[in-house]
């Protein structure tokens, strides 16, 4: 029998995913930067070479948090309301993608505000990015009426969409905005009005 | 006469610069929940009381550092190319703000995105903070015919020039940008595009 003090190293299956959530709460903790195999190891008392198992590297075992950060991130904008009008889906997928930002602020930083995993190649990363992206492609290429010589247009706009709501997202969440001399009734109107801004810039720019 | 390993601590003055420079050294390489003062004098070679001579607090240093980055960030937007033309000024207005971000990401991350020290008041932050924005209000103001009534308006616009300015510099330079299967002809337009959206969008919701 193993002494009590003795870590009894967890089933292969479960040691992967509890890898996962380790490095998330690490990277909660200490940032991006100080994530390691190490460290993810010592939180989850089994050896320091037991996440190799499954985790070449330190870069694989964040590429995958990442991985699944895209993942949820898509089945959250794959869940909108959903509208026949395409414009008013667009909207909708607006608002949806500004709720993940505020609701999942660590994931939201990880998918799109720090770097990427660099040293090892991560194809599951870069399909489940390109996805979420695909999300907001396809309800463009309803917009536009999506033919084939339309698809330079729809990534344009795809890019305009996404950095106006990235910009939304982290002027809103700024610890500066607070301190700035906004009035209220405008902070309050203010996501209302640069959905509109928006909408209006795309309108004319088919 | 002190022994050659002993610190000689620097004159009171440049004490209270050399204390800036290091903790946006320390900053750099640690990120921003690492920064202490104690590190700060281990970077001077100094004692750890010597920094709570022009600090009395973590927090003080910081917003001073960030104070500067406001300071700097503010002296760079006056320095753009101006017009005559208030939407040829706002135009040329939110180039240099994109320039910034990209020529400076750690003073741009410290600005916009990490959290403002909590636990102290910073009149002097919060007053070079609004300075920078007011920057931009001053051209909205030219661009709307800027009376009173005008004010949230101008506000209001200031808000969506600012998110769309802060969100294509934060696409730009995401890594996960790189990552997805967007053209090179379209990513070399995607700055002008964008802008011109912005534009749009600002011109009929005056």
């Amino acid at each position: 029998m193993p002494k009590k003090t003795e870590p009894v190293p967890a089933p292969p299956k479960d040691l992967r995913e509890a890898c996962v959530v380790a490095a998330r709460d690490a990277i909660a903790e200490h940032g991006i930067e100080n994530l390691s195999l190490r460290d993810v190891a010592r939180r989850l008392g089994v050896s320091h070479q037991a996440p190799y198992k499954h985790y070449p590297s330190r870069d694989h075992l964040l590429a995958e948090v990442m991985r699944r950060c895209f993942e949820n991130f898509a089945a959250h904008l794959d869940a909108r309301k959903r509208f026949e009008s395409p414009r008013d889906d667009l909207h909708s997928l607006g608002l949806q993608y500004l709720r993940y930002a505020q609701e999942h602020p660590l994931e939201y930083r990880l998918m799109f505000g720090t770097p990427w995993p660099a040293s090892a190649e991560h194809p599951d990363l870069i399909r489940d990015a390109a996805h979420a992206f695909d999300i907001l492609r396809e309800v463009l290429r309803r917009v536009h009426g999506g033919t084939a010589g339309k698809r330079d247009q729809v990534d344009l706009d795809a890019l305009f969409i996404w950095s106006s709501m990235h910009g939304l997202a982290g002027v809103m969440q700024s610890d500066c905005l607070g301190h700035l001399d906004v009035r209220a009734p405008v902070l309050a109107r203010a996501t209302e009005h640069i959905m509109e801004m928006v909408g209006r810039g795309l309108g004319s720019g088919g």
